[in-house]
């Protein structure tokens, strides 16, 4: 059973769990768990693992439309070294503090594998917390920012060039953009399992489909750099997954102010439309990272 | 560096740290990772992990005295087994439910060993947090319920009586004592790192000393059946640890009251002085279950 079997299976246990974050009262609530193995390439340093592993948190709060508050992480590794430690807490410290978050602390555990579980918490806004389902036919669905960052940071690491994946894989979590978005967005969820994937998820929950265009993918400045070409600057923006955007649907009408109150730059990649999901008028496989990343 | 040294060399960079869960605002957050080899004996069913493990971090929102809100787990394992999975949703989901707290969900990940991160909230009383900090010389240091519970739970695994383990391994969580007990205690936590350790992280945090008395021990019911003798005993109850009661200190005129709003039997072990850690005269050696489990 991989990730996403397993998680329908819970689903049914579960009736909260499906969205980013899970949504308690007026918060909203999200864990992690990443480890080496596959979370990890070789040469990341423990500053951008702590960066990297609280962000994606704090980039799951965010995908609620909700403010972040704090984030706590539980540390496991097969000696508790101090430096590692230390520069482990400075980048989950200084990932919270980009966001106006708190790092509070956390649990050590000696562990054969280095594995860290983070947790994020946020205040929802008076609007409610985003969910995936509110998507109807004729919005727009945008994205912040660029795709593919993470894609070119594995490269990065690949290629020797440890310093640019390290700097790569330190993201910036969208917690500012998705409270400015929050007010408008019928529907949300970060880019985490790729583009494509975050499609057929948001079509799952909103009943819904999507016409994108790959031309309007805002595709980040590393991938050319990495790219062996047009279709794997596609796999790479589209698919890999790993990045940290949000990917939401807001009626075409409040764009310009959706775009007046998002700190970073709002693409229009395509319309929501009643079923099926194209690019360019061809079927977009359901492929990308299979991880899970719900509340 | 073992996870107490570690512990302390992150208490320069995360200064509130130290205590069972970490203060934000008006709640408490903890965050706890457990694994297979050390935390999970042979024969521990996934429907009693997913009850411990939620409950050791509903344990630490108990030590501040907080209500616990809500719990999220991750669940990490080789493979993602249907029916263990939701067997660990069950446990999780029954503990919370147990001390009026909400299950709202987590996130899985393929890992080499069974690990499992969860994370506790609470609401914080009126009167604020309980902390290690505040016990003052001549008042009473109590714990709830009986020690030694896990101890036995564990001698009952090795002894291959796996239904008893699982029983004794699903402790109850005291948030209800907490929260009666908060209004009144100068300083508390949980059981966790066994009760001599407890007293002397007390005893570091409040700048304080005890005198206990070893007969005064609440033993649980099940240490007789596996213990080897009354030394045996006293290791069991006092220092093996993994327990999760309430450690905490009164002035002696509230104890009545105490006694009165707590849902379980409250025992005095002893009183707090100005320095020394002693049990009927003789030094309190520093030793128990080396772990961390601070928000």
């Amino acid at each position: 059973m991989d990730e996403r079997t397993a998680l329908r299976a819970l689903a049914v246990d579960l009736p909260g769990a499906g969205d980013d974050a899970a949504v308690v009262g007026a918060q909203v609530v999200t864990t992690d768990m990443l480890h080496e193995s596959t979370d990890f390439p070789a040469g990341t340093t423990r500053y951008t693992a702590g960066w990297r592993a609280v962000g994606a948190s704090l980039s799951d709060v965010a995908a609620m439309g909700a403010a972040a508050t704090a984030a706590v992480a539980a540390y496991g590794a097969p000696a508790l070294d101090e430096d590692e430690l230390r520069a482990f807490v400075g980048g989950a410290r200084d990932v919270c503090e980009s966001v106006g978050a708190e790092y509070v602390g956390g649990d050590l555990d000696t562990h054969d594998e280095f594995t860290v579980a983070t947790t994020a918490l946020g205040d929802v806004s008076d609007d409610g917390a985003v969910l995936r389902s509110g998507a109807s036919s004729g919005e727009v669905v945008c994205v912040t920012g660029a795709l593919g960052r993470s894609a070119a940071g594995l490269r990065a690491f690949e290629a020797g060039d440890v310093e640019r994946g390290n700097d790569l894989f330190r993201f910036p979590p969208r917690v500012a953009s998705g409270v400015a978005v929050a007010p408008h967005a019928t529907a949300m969820m970060d880019s985490s399992d790729g583009l494509a994937r975050s499609l057929h998820q948001l079509a799952e929950a909103s009943d819904c489909g999507f016409d994108v265009s790959w031309d309007s993918l805002p595709v980040h400045d590393a991938v050319a750099d990495y790219a062996g070409g047009d279709g794997d600057e596609r796999e790479m923006a589209a698919y890999f997954g790993e990045d940290f955007e949000l990917v939401f649907t807001v009626p075409e009408s409040d764009l310009s102010a959706v775009r007046a109150s998002a700190p970073v730059p709002v693409t229009v990649v395509g319309e929501v439309t009643a079923e099926g999901i194209v690019a360019d008028g061809e079927p977009v496989p359901d492929e990308g990272y299979t991880h899970a990343s719900n509340g």
